[in-house]
């Protein structure tokens, strides 16, 4: 019998998290049942949200259970079916978690086509950083042309996808990220107008240089000082998608300091969860995909190998160790 | 000749505004040119906004100049006219600031019925803070019958509409306001389901009890930190119009402590100002006049006499010792 590797919730953090919060477990593959399939899993999706299903409490996920496996995406090639509907060889995307084998009620798969894209891009561009890129600004920003878009995590999973799609719509964009071999990227590969480094000492005055006409949306995956400075320079009639506030996550709270800027300008703030949306994932994911293949969105993935270094790769996540989408390879 | 008689102001406030940084002076009225109307003016409206055009600097208004008469609406009765438009006896309203009389352009004016209700009611509920708390409830806010509203300065000209409006609509209506007295009005004349006196130690407590089901919308016309309380209790899906902050405008800022709320909730917030929304305006005050003639909507107010008596009644509607609609009769 196969063996299945899991990486499961050892402790809470009560701060920072770090590997010692996760644990390493082994255990038989359980037997398929009707309607069930096998999985095994080929790349695993590691996402900020994680983070808040840590904590116990409110939040908009459910905890993540403690001795339970790890939840999130995962893509991978079925190796049993029993359900007529799956082919042993079959590409298939689900919420398999932090495992290598994953059995499940073949409903909770979908199937991913291999031969257009690469089976990660369903984790990425094509999956849910990509759709959450294209609901926060297709349906809170709403950029016009000509007007200033900042979004911030620029080089990363959704920001990437979000200054791309805002510069197809006329937008003037304007990247943060978190040093200079990122802010080029995504000046010279992603296509932003600008690109603003948060860990520069400028990085006020530099944001200001880059946005000279004011913020007109702004697409928060971070928080903290870089979102206070952006929305200091927010115009009338600004909106501002919160999609993210790592930086928050496990440091201090991202506070506004002053509503009446709110006020006078006429803000609009929208906290945003891309599955409150799953009726308009087909029409994104189709959208995405074409976009994807063409070669008008570009994005890129730090990938590690093996379930073990997960933890790891997860803690690198929060403090901005990756550069594009972080993964990490099981098979 | 008639002397007309104006309040300028003397002096830009730097902390908390006095009767010291106003000054009355009297000069002739002008005389009329072709198309303008001279009107006697008979109750001038005192709000909240006016308080933010006495600072230098960027707001949604233009800065109140130094030595010019306040700006700001009034009502009052046509003199006589050199426009075909309006004859003497003419009841009108019209931007005529803190003056006894208003020399204008007639298409500045508006003619207002004086039979079916009082002129005064122009200035309130069939006026501007009317249409603000139409606009904010139905175009931001929404609230679905069984939904629960919060409104803060649920006794003044603003909030008072926006609860009775949000109770026709179905919503459960709590209102916040300063004090027994004002609190009894509240829930007994104008029939919200709950009002909360923020001046009370057990504000948190009485707020959470009086929203069991935690908050779907809120109308936020005055911040600090029954705002934060407010805010604390948002639900999911939660909508937020800021109105007015006036608790920041000579005191502290109005933060948002944590971001994180208005993510996981996914939470909209949203500032707004009436007069972006013209010609919204025929609607709302039609709509609210047939609620005032058919005694739908309650108002009340707190009328001061003497136009020397303007300042003092401005400083004292900052600090909450108005009760309703504050007006200066002029006549």
């Amino acid at each position: 019998m196969t063996a299945n590797r899991q990486i499961v919730l050892a402790a809470r953090p009560t701060d920072k998290v770090g590997v010692e919060h996760f644990r390493l477990v082994e255990m038989a593959v359980p037997a398929l049942g009707v309607g069930e399939v096998r999985v095994r899993q080929h790349y695993l999706s590691l996402d900020p949200y994680m983070r808040g299903r840590l904590n116990e409490g409110r939040s908009y996920a459910q905890p993540q259970a403690l001795g339970a496996v790890m939840t999130g995406e995962a893509v991978g090639e079925v190796e049993e079916s029993q359900d007529p509907a799956f082919q042993k060889g079959d590409f298939v995307i689900g919420r398999g978690g932090w495992q290598t084998h994953f059995v499940v009620d073949a409903r909770a798969l979908r199937k991913i086509d291999g031969r257009t894209l690469p089976i990660r891009a369903y984790l990425g561009p094509v999956g849910m950083p990509g759709v959450t890129a294209w609901y926060g600004l297709g349906h809170i920003l709403n950029p016009k042309a000509g007007e200033t878009l900042v979004v911030s995590a620029a080089s990363g999973a959704v920001g990437s996808v979000v200054g791309q799609l805002a510069r197809q719509m006329g937008a003037r964009v304007v990247g943060i990220a978190g040093g200079p071999v990122k802010c080029a990227y995504v000046r010279d590969e992603l296509g932003f107008d600008a690109c603003v480094d948060h860990k520069s000492p400028s990085f006020p005055e530099d944001l200001a240089a880059a946005a000279p006409r004011g913020v007109d949306a702004l697409f928060e995956n971070v928080g903290g000082d870089p979102f206070a400075q952006s929305l200091r320079r927010i115009n009338d009639f600004g909106r501002v998608a919160i999609c993210g506030l790592i930086a928050s996550y496990e440091g201090s709270p991202t506070i506004i300091p002053d509503m009446r800027l709110v006020l006078t300008r006429r803000v609009r703030i929208e906290g945003f969860i891309v599955s409150d949306h799953l009726p308009l994932w087909p029409r994104a994911l189709g959208e995405l995909a074409a976009h994807v293949a063409a070669g008008r969105i570009r994005y890129r993935e730090t990938i590690r190998e093996g379930l073990e270094n997960a933890p790891q790769a997860f803690v690198d996540l929060l403090r901005g160790g990756n550069f594009g989408k972080m993964l990490v390879k099981l098979i």
